[in-house]
Order: structure tokens, then sequence, then C-alpha cells
């Protein structure tokens, strides 16, 4: 029997304690509700994990065992702590993919591993949003239409201060007159990101059956293929032995972080 | 006349007081014979900077007027501040150049614009490396030959964590079997970042006419076009108003950063 | 005195001949609009060159001398000579800059440059355009504001089978629901390539004061910094000699093309 | 029972006509070797064809079954038929999966969907190559070493004029000193092509168990995860009805390519 992909839906679980109309379509969370569309998948077994918890859910132990992590953040970014996100961090150029939802654009891990600011325009205008499909041959869009209309979302609008990423997936067009990367590959080390657009949370993003099975596929493409940890020491810089002999040359014992 | 491209060319300026044979090869230290080659050039103003001067060397309206920015360091990259790094890091977003040197791939600096571990094998034998112009059409390339050779530097080898570049321009053959992506262009927000591999303190890398010519070439090709301030606001998130009326919707004032 | 690009606005010129629309909008044809615009640059000398003149204005000697060529074509692709079309291919690799625009998208020129089918999505139903600036540091986007609308525009729409560009310099908003990848930079050999969306032949587009200024920046940007023959040889493949001494290896003399 | 990877190992089969040398290394010549190799894999179906057959094998029902097409060609690249490349892009373009072997570099189907010439420089020494590991959690690096030794294999070096590679996978050493990038994956369309520069005709290269394990990885991941047909209108460009209606606007009937 093939080993399912360990996934870990990480939610900030900020606003489900505060506003209603949060509870109301997400009665689990942010989080209950990604982890259940997984679990209906027969290869994938998916967690929970919150900022509350001890380590906000993320201990070194319960990382190493994950094989995807997907992240959604609000209004607190600043109070995830350094040395988490420095852990998720490693994790991912080790192997692990990391699926980067809506307003996680601007938490503490997409930052870092962008390595910009990835700022955007934004406006709460429950406006209608059509979503393109940019490569309909890639493994994300398998199933997913030329396009799917979104109601009522959030406007997301460029200019989005990200590198040129390694796949465009999809852009979004949105009623007031804004463009948008709306699904965006990017390859770090040994680990795949996806940065997913859609998903505020006062609109019923993640019950509509496209948006779940863009989930489900993109769990499917940034896990791994070797394991999740492919490239262990990523963050080491060994001292190496000459592969050719280089006459006189005596090598010394590995020295590690210089 | 026009403006000439401001430089500061960074150091750590550590090995220059601990060694005899740094300060033999560099007497007015790595950052004095940077500033001087570059002010060989009639385009070019290059001053000094380092680790041992307040702010580093680096307030923020020294920065706000550098157009580039060179940086050497190796021994020291944790004592530099993360404030300051902070500062360079939004000054790169704006549009100032940077150009990052040989063991400045570890610097706090280097690691947060590429969101990789920027780790490398490495090693000290003194072996003779072949550099190829891979790209001989490319701006930074301008007078270099086809190849060259450095008799004597310290080996870096793949792997080489750092995302896939902008623009590959040089290769280096190591005598002792390992190859490098020594000369590497990446964009982030308006600015551009040009990471070269060669340099060891103990060897007279920066006094070779073809390093010298490409570390020209490249303050010329990340110089900013616009200014060096082109996106002011790259980290900013601004609440857009609708370009297209959005019936109902009623355009909040500037909220800043959410 | 510094050279001036030297600029070719080459047009098929078909449309000009047979809709009095297109004649009203453009007296002089599209490549005399293109051409007037660059000529009010003091640092652009700008000529036209079109389908209809021998080697279709584009003989070898002509293109050696040309460092950006400009091109506009839409009914006629298939009239053009192959022999004409791996000439241009050839200089674009040896450095020469090549602006395509509007429905250049699938002219021959580009398709090959591209090594994809460049397929869009289209509707000629004049309606309005917002084109949004994704990266406000681009040289291409110097003196561009932030968006700007074009009133009527033919829709280009995604997906636009291309590779992942070099740099993303606009995207493009359309009433009825599309969006575009509107502003692309790719690198091809020693040569800058930039795609531009907008231009359709029955509207004043290239009048637009914002169009033109990125046609200017867009020329500056892809004309060659060394040369316009920077990599003369970019087709070779040589027999390379050792540079490092091979025991026992004696070196043929060039055999040129296997 | 899942589908196995369909694949079709095509060589031109001209040295094994000619040089005994190649046929006591390949007795069933290099296709021959490829679909056995392949063919030891519970998971892959692999077929030869080669330049001798009708339409080289390479039909338009079988490509149409194919997922993913080896290429090894060098003698008579000019003599493959501009009618079964062009049926080759494009089913590249719809998904099927492209794997270029050594001097295929030169290969019509390379060029084409590089949009580059493909030149490089190359020796005949039989001199050893280290081939360098860039990106050790790639899923065509799985099981493959940090580096691995060629004892003898023509020199291919830098400058390879090819587009910046969606991902480096390789990198390869030459003992008279110069350097390539021997594995390189590009994403055009729906298909995933991979570059690998080993395999010189008159050395074992195919049997060597490191380079068949490559081989088999790069099969599986450039095969398509949707179907080899994901993006079957690929080449089309629909005249596309509004998403968002457009008063007075009358959608005319579909006319295909304009």
């Amino acid at each position: 029997m093939t080993k399912k992909i360990s996934v870990i839906a990480w939610n900030e679980n900020v606003h489900e304690q505060e506003m209603q109309v949060v509870r109301d379509i997400y009665p689990q969370g942010i989080h209950g509700c990604l982890a259940g569309l997984l679990n209906e998948e027969k290869d994938i077994l998916a967690e929970t994990a919150t900022l509350q918890e001890p380590e906000h859910g993320l201990s070194q132990s319960r990382l190493d065992n994950c094989d995807v992590l997907l992240w959604w953040g609000h209004a607190a970014h600043a109070q995830v702590s350094d040395e988490v996100v420095a852990r998720v961090y490693e994790r991912v150029l080790q192997g692990m993919g990391l699926i980067v939802l809506h307003s996680g654009h601007f938490s503490k891990i997409f930052r870092r591993m962008m390595g910009t600011s990835c700022a955007l325009q934004w406006r709460e205008a429950d406006e209608k949003e059509v979503i393109w499909t940019v490569n309909p041959g890639h493994p994300i869009a398998k199933g997913i239409p030329a396009h799917f209309i979104l109601e009522n979302e959030e406007m997301y609008g460029e200019p989005f201060v990200v590198p040129e990423a390694n796949e465009t997936v999809f852009m979004g067009w949105f009623a007031g007159g804004n463009v948008f990367r709306s699904g965006l590959v990017y390859n770090r080390g040994a680990g795949r990101i996806f940065y997913f657009q859609p998903g505020h949370e006062t609109h019923p993003t993640y019950h509509q059956p496209v948006i779940r099975k863009v989930l489900v596929n993109a769990v499917r493409y940034v896990a791994p293929r070797h394991s999740s940890a492919a490239w262990k020491n990523v963050e080491d810089a060994p001292n190496g032995a000459p592969i050719i002999p280089i006459p006189g040359y005596v090598h010394k014992t590995e020295q590690g972080l210089r």
C-alpha cells in the first residue's frame, strides 16, 4: 500500500474567534475545512494546526513527518514565532511542499521564501472574480475549466511584489478593473511552493468545488516525490574533498559552517 | 553633465585587521581596492563603508543616495545588524543595485533576498579556476574573453542553494573536479542583484584586469535606469479604489498595512 | 557624440491598403507612425520596412546595422519568406533587439523565437482595456503610471501559449472578463525581445502618449549594450581545444558545424 | 491497474550501420538499449522508432498514444522531415514529454522548442567527466549521488545557446577545462522537456547504472500527469465570447485561426 501524503492545514484561527460570519461559514475553522476536504481523498491524510497551540502546532517532529503544509494567516502574522518560521523554511528547502493561501501572502514564511515584500493592492468590495487557467496542461489545473467565477471575493491586484514565478497556473480578473497572478509555483531548494489567491474569510470560497479541486491537485503537485527530506543538508556548507587529486593538498576534516 | 553612478563598496574589514597576507594584497582593504578600481571610470563615483563604522556606514540617508552597493563579507556575517539588513533589502526592492561578492553568498542580505540557504561546497586548495562566459552578449560580459583563468582561487562548488537565476553570465571550473554557477543575475522588486564568485581574501583576485572589468560592467548593469527609488512604495499594500465603478461600493480612506 | 540607436519599424502594410479606417488613423501606415514617434527622440534613428519591398526591406546588410527591429503583422504572416525570418532570428541571437507588437504574436519570427504556438483568445468588441504596470521599477515602465486605460482595444486573453517570461512588465484587464500578460521580456542568445499587446489596426492606439512612451522605453531597453553583433558566432559549434592539457590528445583543426 | 507510461525511444540509427564500435556497444542500437532499460521498470512500456521507418516511425496515431519521446540523433538531423518535426512539436505543447539526448541538442525538434541555436563547444578526447547533481531534491535526481564520474565522454562545453532553464538538475565538469549545463528541464505549453548531455555513441554511457537511473527518473518526471493531450487545442486561437456582458456586442461564430 502506498503511503498517503501527509498534510498539515495550518490556520492562525483568529477571525474564527472574533467574527460570527466566519464561524458560520467555517464551523470547524478554515483549518478544519481544509483538512476535511483533503481527507475526502484516498491518497491524502490531513491534520490541522493553529497559532494557539504550543509551537503553533508545528513541532520539529511533526514537521519532519509532514509532506505538505498549507498556510492561512491574516491578522496575526506578527505573532508567529521566528523560530517556527525558520523551522518551516528549512523543511521547505529540504523538500516539504508549501501551499500559501490568500492573505498568507504577507506571512513571515512566504515573505522569507520569496525574498521580496509580497505587497499587493486589495479592496473589500465583495466583487466578482473571474479566474483564468493560464496553463490548462499543468497538474494543478487537472479537471479545472478554462475559467471559473467567484461571485464575491476580496480584490487582490497587481503589482504583486514577488519574483517571476517558475510556473504561472492561474490569473484573476476583478470587476473593479484589477488583475492578479492568482496561482504561482516556485521551486526553492528541494521544495515546491504554490501560492493561491482566493480565500477571503467572509466568503465561502473553500466550499466551492472548483477551489477544492485546485487544492487537492496542488497538494499532489507540491508533495515531494523522493521523500520530504530529499535534501537533508540543504543548509550545510561542507568542506569538499577534491574529486580529481590536487598535488600537495591535504584535506582537513569537515569544519562545518565557516 | 550626466550624473555619475553612486556606489558604496562595503566590506566587513575583518581579515584585513587580522591577517598580514590580506593587508599585503589589499593595503587599503578590499573595500578600498574595489572603490579604487571603480573610481577609475568617469561615470562612477565610489565610496567605502565598513562593518566597524556607526550603522556599518550604511545610514538611511547614505543608502537613499546609493545606486549600487557592493558587499564583501565572510567572518562577521552575524555581526551585521538586522536593522541595516532590512534597510538594504528595502532599498534593493526600490531599485538600488546590489553586487554580492564571493563569501558574501552567506551574508544575511543575500540569504534574505534569495529566500534560500545559499549553501555551497568549498575548499581552500589554491587551485586553478577557469571561468567561462556563458552569455558573451550579456552587458556584464562586455570585453570579457570566452574564458579566463585564475591561477589560485578558493573552490566554490555545486550544489549552490539559490533559486534559478534570471540570467546566468559565468560558470566556473575548478582543478579538483568541481563546477559552480559563478556569475548570476536576479531581479527582485525594482532592483537587480549580481552574485560573482571570485575574490578569496588571500589571493589578489581583485587586482586581475578581467575581474575588474567584470565589476565595472556589473555596476553599470545593476545601476537603476529610472532612479534608485523607482518603486518607492514597494513594501506598501494600498487599499485600491476601483478603476471600473462597483455599484454600492464606498471606498474608505487608505488604511496602510493591514 | 554617441551613436544613435538604429531602428527599423517593420509592418506588413496590408490593412493600410485595404481599409480606409486604417488609412485614416495611420496616413503614413503603422510603420510610418512608429518610426515617426521614435524619431522624436534624440538618441533614436528609425526607418521603415514593409512586406512589399524586396526582401521585405530586410536585407542582410540592413539588418546587420540594425539595433532594434519592431514587428507589426497580422493578415500576411504566411507571406513572410522563411529566409528573411532565419536572418532576423540569427540577428536576434547575435544581439539585435526585437519588439513584437499586437497581432505579431502569430508572426513566424515570434513563434520561432518562443518555441511555442503563441496562441491566445481574441475578440473584436472595441472594449475597454486597463493595463497595469506589474513592475513599476522596470526600465520599460519609466514614466508610465500605475495603470492606464485604452477605451477601445481588441481583446487578447489567456491562455497565451508562451514560455514563462524573463520579466513581466504589464498585464491587461478587459471589460468582457479576460486577462492577458500584455508586456513580456525574453532573453534569447544575446538578444532581448519585448512583446507588447496593444495596437489593433482600427484603433488609434499608437497615437496614445502613454503607448508611445512605452515603445520609446522598450527600444532603449532591448537595444544592445555591446554592439548589435555581440555574439557573432552564436550559431557555430566549434571544436574546442582543451584549456587544461589532456595527455595524448592532438587537437584537430576546426571542423565547423558537425 | 494503473496504465503504464507509454514511451518511444527514437534514434536516427546511422552510426550503428556505419561503425563497428557502435554496434559492439549497442548491438540492438541505441534505441534498443534505451527501450530495454526502460522496460525493466514495471510502470513503463517502451518501444522504438528510427529514421529509416516510414514517417520515421512517428505516425500521428503512434505519437497520439505516446506519453514520453526520447530523441537521439547526430549525423542525420537534416534528414528528419519537417512534417514529423511539426507533429512532435504539437504533441509536446499538448502535453507529451520529450527527452533530448546528447547530440540531439542540434536536432530540428530541440532547436524548434528552444527558439535558439542550441550551439555549444565540443571535443572528442575521451576525457573524464564529473557530473554534479545541482538539485539533489529534484525528482530526476532520485537515488543519484552528489556526483558521478564518466571515465570517457565527448566534451560538451559552454556557451550552450539555450534559454535559461526552468530547472537545472545537473552540471558537468570536463578534464580539459570545460563546464556544461548537463541536465536541464523546460516547460513548453503543457509539455516538459529534459535535455541530458551524456551519451556519445562510441562510449558505453547508456550501460552505466547511474545514467540508466537518470533516464528512468526523467521518463517519470516528464510523463504527463493529466493525459498526453491535456492541452488539445494548444495551437488554436479561438474567438472568445465575453464572460461579462458587453452592451451591443454580438458574438460571431468561431472563426478558427485568423
